[in-house]
């Protein structure tokens, strides 16, 4: 290891301000980096006591106030928006030692209109995903080991399937999402990337997520979903997805075939009835005070009554309500389910790509991980999901920690 | 009426800076009056084409952000803060042509903790009730015609009923409370008072909720609601609850005793699961960052996991769902239900008061307006509530409308 002229923590900000340096103008997942601050924070850390995430450097997507950076949602609407305090979420990492270094791109207030100028570090012709596209290419290109994200659709898993990392959606409720874009009440997460299970694990407990129960790692029982859009996918991600699949098999993991689950017929549906509805209350405001710079994406949603009924949402609502109780008792007796993260590789261009894979679990409330286990066309990281019931949050981890030792040792 | 030097809004707002210098020292209904802000916001309004709350003054509950005031939420940890964005539900109806005067005083973080200092403006020695307490004597008082309220418990129809005024706390999602203090996510909706049922609907449309349907208001049925919770009632709030119902019937409206209803077992005690747990997540951060400036009942919300496992957070979501549709076909053919809006007339002192008639409604994402059409003890008011089905609210204020109506004739 190289020796600094600097104390631990000043040295981490250095490093990771210099990487920025060194590969943002390729990379864009930036949109703010606080040179300044980061500096001084590291600064105090290294005089303190150290806490659980003690100089930990972490990036923030831009929908998620920080106090005294600027907050734009990549909207013009927010060009000179510079919050006083920092959200919730963002106080907690501090208050456990982290780093703020900056704000990271995003799909326009992390849901439609602009997309990010990020571009996926393992291929910059392509996507990182969206809409947490910045976070997830800032922890995919080793500029930050902690970053995060949010997810309404499949904001979070999706671009660290494209990206190859590590990247957590929790139970809907469990982290404070105040001084963060809404979006749509009833859906909004906020997820983090990290490079390993580690660290995804540390933030849960920082944000006071109840530890694992023990479970019986002799004998994992892993549910395999195909879903019902698998004729859809791309042939690498079928590939890749059957070769996890197959792998875990091969490790002794016990993988059980998931056929259709009848719940799985109308999440999707109405997901998006929910997405638009409460987005009709989300950016009903920003419609009001300056149409003519809000994007044609979200007058679409502030008009969502006339495609989307007071009687479709309330059936939308019920049939999700409803779906989470039935989806749960489908999975008792699983340590967690196998699913796709994405229908392939991450496309060229910067749309943020397909979220069908993902929906389903953020309208069940259920938390996901994404891990970087597979590859397909070109060399491109494909990642799985593995998925657990609400509130199982920690023991998920354990179990996709369990299913990395084994196939580490079984590739060996 | 008597003559101004000043344009109509400026007129406006000068009458209402000058009712609020004679009274609240008194009543203490605001914790901050901008005075030159709003005489500012009149003078351009005095100049601009009317929008549909043009030159309506109000008063925004200290929980909700507005540009350039302070955000105390009532709590040591936020003296100081000012934002420097409107929460939506401010900018809305700036954007409608609305003056905001000032910002009203809350229970802390309308939630627990210390109570707020405002009184009942029909005798000072009572509560206004809470968690909205300045915002409903303030209107009560003839200070502002229209003020923002939040409702998690009974925060917006409590005080109505114990201040003698109109209180609306519409279905759970459909007003955006981005920019309103977070305490659970699954219960916390914007409300509003009024002091009559013409200014609650304006503010519906300018929230952009549904027109009502066309009902035959001939033949109105109403079910009489007790709730199991009747027997603790005080007997002025019995007496002034069977009052109005008898006067409904006199009135010949319909009214339908309705008995148990069986969703009612476990609703105050799932709201009450959810809402702690919920509450965690809401008030970590600060407990992390200033533990000793936060009240302890914000940390008894931190460590809710002890008390309520995720085994019971899961129960009492899934419950609260199914109970939603439950209660709905319950009430289905009925135009509205009639329920107790509180136990009794305003206490003494300054605790907010019991919620118990109010929490069920809430936690079923019901739309629930007060109407003061009645007197307990004291002769201090006391108001009922009408209940509907989620989203049905511009219907409910139409039912309302002609309840009121009728009632007034039938007096004549």
């Amino acid at each position: 290891m190289v020796q600094t002229p600097y104390a631990p923590v000043t040295a981490n900000v250095h490093a990771a301000l210099q990487r920025i340096g060194g590969r943002d103008a390729l990379v864009r997942a930036w949109l703010h980096v606080d040179d300044a601050g980061a500096l001084a924070a590291a600064k105090a850390l290294d005089q303190s006591e150290p806490g659980p995430l003690h100089g930990v450097c972490v990036g923030v997507k831009d929908v998620i106030a920080v106090a005294g950076m600027p907050l734009t949602h990549n909207s013009p609407l927010f060009s000179g928006h510079v919050p006083s305090e920092d959200a919730p979420c963002v106080a907690t990492l501090r208050a456990a030692g982290a780093v703020i270094i900056g704000k990271t791109d995003t799909t326009e207030f992390a849901a439609a209109g602009r997309n990010a100028a990020s571009a996926n570090p393992h291929d910059t012709a392509r996507t990182p995903g969206g809409s947490s596209a910045g976070s997830a290419a800032a922890v995919a290109d080793g500029h930050v080991p902690l970053a995060l994200a949010t997810q309404t659709g499949g904001s979070t898993i999706r671009p660290a399937s494209f990206c190859g990392i590590h990247g957590f959606k929790p139970s809907w409720g469990l982290v404070s999402r105040e001084g963060v874009k809404t979006y749509a009440n009833s859906l909004d997460t906020v997820g983090w990337y990290a490079r390993d299970l580690d660290m995804i694990d540390r933030v849960c407990d920082v944000y006071g997520l109840a530890s694992a129960e023990r479970f019986d790692s002799s004998r994992l029982r892993i549910g395999v979903f195909r879903t019902p859009w698998w004729d859809e996918m791309a042939p690498d991600g079928q590939a890749a997805f059957d070769s996890v699949s197959a792998a875990m098999a091969r490790a002794g993991i016990e993988t059980v075939e998931i056929a259709g689950l009848p719940e799985f017929a109308h999440l999707n549906d109405d997901h998006r009835a929910i997405l638009f509805r409460e987005g009709a209350a989300a950016f009903l405001a920003l419609a009001r005070a300056r149409p003519d710079l809000l994007h044609a994406d979200f007058h679409l949603r502030v008009d969502a009554l006339a495609t989307y009924s007071d009687a479709r949402l309330r059936e939308a609502h019920d049939r999700a309500a409803a779906a989470r109780v039935g989806f749960e008792r489908a999975i008792a007796g699983l340590d967690a389910l196998l699913a796709p993260s994405a229908p392939g590789i991450a496309p060229l261009g910067r749309s943020p790509g397909e979220p069908r894979f993902n929906q389903p679990w953020t309208l069940l409330h259920a938390p996901v991980i994404n891990l970087p286990l597979a590859r397909g066309d070109a060399g491109m990281p494909i990642g799985v999901s593995l998925v657990a019931p609400r509130y199982d949050d920690r023991r998920l981890i354990a179990v996709a920690r369990e299913v990395e030792l084994r196939l580490a040792a079984a590739s060996i």
